[in-house]
């Protein structure tokens, strides 16, 4: 066989099922070997930070790689603000990179580029292979690298000639591993914070927010009255009736710090001290209370589970306050005119059970998560990295990894228009995505942090930079021409109807919120 | 005055007129400071990938260096690719990247990355400011090393506390280098070689297909009998009524073969030897016949135009064949169905005096190229670094450097989905760009390169990567969306009238063509 079938056998055998993919000439013979494994779902992205994207929420649903098939340097670079993205979510990835043939690269072709530069910059394991018979192990690393626990980006670089020429070695199944073991001696320093009277706080992220993790910490919560609290941008957080309420902190650094005001004590799970998310001049980086005492108990790539569990028995910590689930949401209104405080209740009041919600709604969402604690059982992504243009793509991806859950994504405008071309493989995979455009026609964070850093003394021009208004985008216009059904909803009974059924229904919508 | 003002400041004494951005909060300081500049013409585009690909075009007809306002990592990552075709035309571009300020980097907030690796693999030239006070004598070196000739990419890295913190130091006007001197041997040996009657070629490049370098390169030619070419994708080249025909080098590698067939010895121009675009099984890398002589007069970097000249006087060639200029172009028929092959002549009868052209037709507009040596004089910009999403941008920014010029883009639908977000900025600062869609429903290229590679061994699943037919993209109700007039067209008389009106009108317009 040809190299590029022995790596996709390896990854399939290693447990490999979709692969997205933007590919080119020099990727040829690995699309030409998808067609024989009928195991690999093969998904087309119109651009690559859509394949990344997809990537990234395929892996948070499935909980393993893709493979993304990129073509040279500048398809890796359009995938790298994602890529990024879904490094600082921990989320396992393979990108596999063709490059020139090895003889072919001396001479500087057009898409020549510096390739391994960029592939260390992006990701977490980079490996150039060297022949055909170094492929297929290359793939295996590459699969090994992505699943070390949490999740890895790992970046195999391709020349075509490694993968079009005949070679009998494939590669094994090698061993990924699994979650570090904690510190004992913190294990007594966290059991001596939450039982020592001061205020203390567990502070949850990464991969323990699941409903496991979440009941354990409610418990610890229950026993010793510390607070709970997570990181701002969650990887995927468990929510909903019956599953303990644990927030997040606040974006801006001002509110984190009062949120975090009196704390006297920290235990930190699956995450690290929270930092400001830009500096700004005269503020503080860190936001925890300058005294405060924290105890970093497990970290990202430790065992956090296992700490619950241990402090769980240390603590004899067996019940649940109901103090500490998901009281009853605000009614969401009938009739009138939609503004965006209704649509987080008319979500709260809709959100279809098991749904998967993909959060970019940046200014305009605030309201929709504090409405949706006592929605039914659902999954919460949100945009881990802060490179906008995530939301879209990771809805795809989570729908092509839970073909039988509505995915609901709530996205800004600004940021939808990153990587719009999302809409057009959910419409070309039948994906049950219900896209919410928060329609501002503006960057209207930006506008709020033009404030917060003291850049005061602005004119029109600069404004100008934050505005989407000039022309207004009509977005049931181009929603429709990526082939997804596309509504502007203008009232309570109009959003009402439309979300409802679109939950419903294979294949993507797309409802424009204005205000 | 604070340091963001001081670097603005600097780089309008140095000539900046334009500022593309898609700006962040680490560039807040940057944006406010664009309003104390009436010289500078901010424009938003909601990608990077508009941002980088309209400097470039705008570097492409302005002869300068625009300077781009990009947010970290993420947003020069969001704009690699178009930095990838700007490089390989060797056009000047300053990045200024923002970045977390100096005391901030290391808590690792959600949008550190590795910056400035990103900017190694990306630029000819990077420099991270330090301090304040450094920033404006950065700007100054960024501004000199984008222009050193023919063109460079400066990326500058500036953390938000640089740009914010007062200071009193703006930077000087440093001198660029202009073109290097060639050698005088190799000028002696170009001479022996075009009059020793061997079959001789003279291939031109880079800044050397403006009228003056192609006159005097056919004076060459018409006295030696030499034959003229030139790259397959050109930074710029000046055609039309009254301008040499300098035919490029064909795309696919067997047919740039025959096309230097015979050939046996070439003077290199402002040029290298050419290489195949990709490799294949079995095929040649060069595409020069093997055992003809190859004459590197003048680099990229060094003076074409005096080497041109020193030709024409050593040669005494003052006169120009009528045979190398266009012949009367093929009729375009008036009324009927519209085919591909049509577009060609419709475009070559009523493409308007002093139009730029941005190619990135790809298969669809091998036909219009031929059709247009007899149109009125006009520039045309190809896809210089083979990654598609270039020509919508390029257009873009080409109009804001020519206002009173008409721009016609010639797009293939799959490259246009790359970067469709440029209509939107089109829209907004009223530019006359008429778009037309070469909407074939697939990534033709590929499917020609799969035989090519000889991966012939596919099926429906590998197939459908090629294809954009599941959904069909519906392109009048996508341009109309982003502000620009849409039309289909499918007979003549429609494109014919469509057309001539677009190209007269203010703001863009999008016309696609379907086959």
């Amino acid at each position: 066989m040809n190299a590029a079938d022995a790596l996709l056998k390896t990854l399939v055998d290693n447990g490999l099922e979709v692969v997205f993919a933007n590919p080119g000439t020099s990727e040829m013979h690995l699309v030409a070997a998808i067609d024989h494994y009928p195991q690999i779902r093969p998904v087309l992205g119109l651009f690559e930070g859509v394949v990344t994207g997809a990537a990234d929420g395929y892996a948070r649903m499935s909980g393993k790689a893709a493979a993304n098939l990129l073509h040279l340097g500048p398809g890796l670079g359009n995938g790298f603000a994602n890529i990024h993205n879904a490094k600082k979510a921990r989320s396992p990835m393979i990108n596999i990179v063709g490059d020139h043939a090895t003889y072919h690269l001396k001479y500087d072709a057009p898409l020549t580029s510096d390739l391994d530069g960029l592939a260390k910059s992006s990701s977490d394991w980079v490996e150039r292979v060297k022949s055909p018979d170094e492929l297929a192990e290359g793939g295996s690393r590459a699969w090994q690298a992505a699943h070390n626990f949490p999740g890895k980006i790992a970046t195999l670089i391709v020349p075509a000639d490694c993968a079009w020429n005949e070679t009998d070695k494939t590669g094994e199944i090698l061993n990924s591993k699994g979650p570090e073991d904690f510190d004992d001696a913190l294990l007594k320093e966290a059991y001596k914070v939450l039982t020592d009277k001061s205020k203390s706080m567990l502070f949850l992220g990464g991969e323990f927010l699941d409903e496991e993790s979440l009941n354990m910490a409610t418990k610890i919560a229950t026993k010793t009255g510390a607070r709970l609290a997570t990181e701002t941008f969650r990887k995927r957080q468990r929510r909903g009736q019956g599953i303990p309420v644990v927030e997040p902190l606040p974006y801006f650094a001002e509110m984190a710090e009062e949120f975090l005001a009196g704390t006297e004590s920290i235990v930190f799970i699956g995450s690290k001290p929270p930092v400001s998310f830009f500096a700004y001049p005269d503020k503080r980086s860190y936001l925890s209370p300058e005294n405060s005492k924290l105890v970093q108990l497990a970290t990202f790539e430790q065992d956090g589970k296992k700490a619950l569990q241990s402090l769980c028995e240390m603590l004899e910590a067996r019940e649940i306050s109901k103090e500490l689930l998901p009281s009853t949401t605000v009614e969401a209104p009938l009739t009138g005119e939609l503004d965006p405080s209704h649509v987080g209740s008319l979500i709260g009041e809709l959100l279809p059970e098991e749904a998967i919600v993909s959060d970019e709604a940046a200014t305009s969402g605030f309201a929709v998560y504090p409405n949706t604690w006592n929605s039914k059982p659902h999954d919460w992504l949100s945009l881990t990295g802060g490179s906008i243009g995530q939301g879209l793509p990771l809805a795809t991806g989570a729908a092509i990894a839970c073909p039988d859950r509505p995915v609901v994504c709530l996205h800004g405008d600004g940021g939808a228009m990153y990587t719009v071309q999302s809409i057009w493989t959910q419409a070309r995979e039948n994906l049950n995505v219900t896209n919410i455009i928060f329609s501002n026609r503006s960057y209207a964070i930006l506008k709020i942090e033009l404030e917060r850093v003291g850049a005061l003394q602005t004119g029109d021009r600069a404004q100008s930079l934050f505005s989407l208004e000039n022309p207004e985008i009509n977005w049931t216009s181009l929603g429709k021409s990526l082939g997804a059904e596309s509504f502007t909803t203008l009232t309570i009974e109009d959003f009402r109807r439309v979300f409802s059924s679109a939950v419903k229904e294979p294949g993507p919508s797309l409802i424009e919120v204005r205000f």
